[in-house]
This record gives C-alpha cells, structure tokens and sequence, in this order.
C-alpha cells in the first residue's frame, strides 16, 4: 500500500487526520505540488486527475480522492468509528461532512484558487487549465463568512459537527476552517461556539497530521 | 418517514432512482421549487439549507442531503448493494460518485444557475441569494465537455461507471448527462462508449424515477 500525499495541502491532510484518529500508517511518497509535480507525465500516470491524495493498493488499484480512501480505511479498519455506525449516524455523517466541504472546503478553494498570483490560470485543479474569475473568490469569501455562521449555530446545539462524538465531519470542518485563514479569514470572535469546538479538535494529536 | 421530493429536479432524481433500484417505496410530499416553495418559513424550518431532498425520520430527524439519504437506505435496505460491498469497492464507488458529481453534476449547475435568466439572484440553490457569473456559466460549459470525454474513457474499460456492477456512481453519472440537457449539451456521437452506457443504464425501469 502506498499513500500519495503533500504535506501542505488540505485536501491529503484529510486524509491524514482520518488515519491518525485511526492509529494507522501507511507508506507515504510527497508529491511537490509546489512546483507542479501533479502536471507531470509520471504522476498523471498514476492519477489522470492530477490531484493528491491518492493511494495505491497493493493490487494495483488507485483511489483518488480524499473520501473514497477514508471510506476504504472505514471499512478495513473500522474502530474507532468515524463515519457513523447505526443507519441514521451514517446519514448525518455523510450529510454533514457534505455540507462542511460544500460550504466551507469548497468556497474556501474557490476564494484561494481565483484570486492567488501564483495560482493564475489554476483556478480549478486537475489537468485542465482555467482561468481564474475574481467574482468567483469574491464569492467564496462571502459564503466562507456564512459558513462559519452556520457551523457556529450547528455547534451551539451538538458537541461535535454531526452529532454527540468526532467523525470524518469534524475533521473536514477543522481542515476547512483552517483553510481559510490562507485567504485571511479567521473565525470571528462572535462565533463562539465554533471557536470552543475548533480549540477542542485542534488539541487532539490527529490536528497536527 | 416522509420524503420531500420534486419530480422535476436532478437532484432528488438520484435518491428517486436509487429508490427505485431498491424497490423502496416511501411517503412523498412535493415541494415547488418553480414557486419558490424551498424558500418559505415554513420549508425553512423543515431544511435551512432551503433545498430537496429532505427525508424525515420517524423519530424527527432530517436528512438534507441526497448521498446522505441513500447511505440511510443502503444501511437498512442493502439489497441491491448500490454502494458497494468489500472495503475495494466501497472506496471506487464514493471515489467514482463524486468524481461525476464533481465535474458533471456541479458542472452543470455552475452552467444552468449562471445563465438561466429566471434564476437571476440565485445562482447557488440555498437560503442565500447570490448574483449570475456569466464566466462561471462559461465554464461550466467547458467542464461538461471534459466530463463527457472522461466518463467516455472511463466506459471503454469498464460496464459500469465504478466497474462490474450498477451502483450509485451510474445514478449521478445519468442524472448529470440527462441535466446537461437542460444547457443544451448532449453526448456527442464521437462518445460512444457513453453512449452504449447511457442507453443502457436508462432502459432500467428506474431511469424514469
């Protein structure tokens, strides 16, 4: 087994959070999106998609996106359990990882990726070029703000995101919140209750993976 | 449990066909979104988030969101399995699911709210109005055409989209090449792989839920 990873990327951190909650290793190659080795022949051999993480089975089969792994280890590996374990924890799980990477990891790489000097026509990730669009990381700082607003509301009622313990929710909620201090949005200090909960997940030694 | 549906809406197509692949049938209340039902008080306080699907529980709960409602199902109800059974094929199908929703199915929401002149204000679905990027349409446009040449590869090795089997990655895969349809955008004839699919996986029974 194999894990295609960048160390100062969200996305892979994911992943890596979800493993070390697990109390798994896996044997890890870095992949220096800095200097684009996602673009090159020999890792688009690997993932068509250009994207970390990946991992590689010892058969041979690639996963390729952040999710589909954790689900892989979920289901190898399954306590402690972080994607739910009656039908309606499953559900609220799913859903709410969801919405945190809807609303929060998604308008987050939309603020970051339209508006970045160095991420000029990288607007999107993957092997196809796009240009960027100002209105579009304009927009994902507004809904970013509205995300916190809605995770602040979510917290006031649950100790963690998708219910009573930590899931794969929280942790896409913390590498979300995080990313957003990349495009200088902290959390206001008015949101009170996300602030209480990202100081307890981030005290967990899985936030430093 | 009751299910908050609209029969002319793409996204709670994908829980109607998975629906229907299980032989599930459940309580369905429509909502008008032509109307802007999703946005009164009253649908507000059923789903915040202001869309559908929603499916309500016995005991109250809410799921809000459509993966969300097919995992309660596939919990419940796992035969026929649409989301996989070994650790290998769980990962390949969410891996394959969210590639499709990805750049097919989000794609083409980018490419119809951005232009749709009666969705002026409400270029993102949700409680929020957010103005039309004209650019944004643009690209989405530009992505449709990439996803159909992806998925075109991707059905020259394999029946189905994440491999031997129908699963939920074929529900999203249909319903976002039906839902390009709606910005004029079918499969081009070169795709034939796509094609034999389409044809295929619509000719189930439950393509016409």
């Amino acid at each position: 087994m194999k894990f295609y990873d960048c160390t100062t990327a969200p996305s892979p951190r994911r992943v890596r959070i979800f493993l070390a909650e697990k109390g798994i290793t896996v044997p890890t190659v870095q992949v220096d999106l800095r200097n684009n080795e996602q673009l090159t022949s020999a890792f688009l051999a690997i993932n068509p998609e250009a994207t970390v993480p990946v991992l590689e089975l010892d058969n041979g089969t690639r996963i390729t996106d952040a999710i589909g792994i954790c689900v892989y280890f979920e289901a190898i590996h399954p306590t402690p359990p972080l994607m739910g374990e009656s039908a309606e924890e499953k559900a609220l799980v799913t859903m709410w990882q969801r919405i945190a990477e809807r609303n929060g990891f998604f308008a987050g790489m939309e603020a970051l990726r339209n508006a970045t000097p160095g991420l000029k026509g990288r607007a999107l990730p993957g092997p196809d070029n796009y240009e960027q669009i100002p209105a579009l990381a304009e927009r994902g700082r507004t809904r970013i703000a509205r995300f916190f607003t809605q995770m602040d509301a979510r917290l006031s009622q649950s100790d963690f995101v998708a219910g009573a313990r930590y899931s794969i929710a929280d942790i896409t909620t913390l590498v979300a919140v995080d990313f957003a201090k990349w495009v200088k949005l902290p959390v206001p200090e008015e949101c009170a209750h996300l602030r209480r909960w990202h100081a307890q997940v981030s005290a967990r030694p899985s936030a430093k993976a």
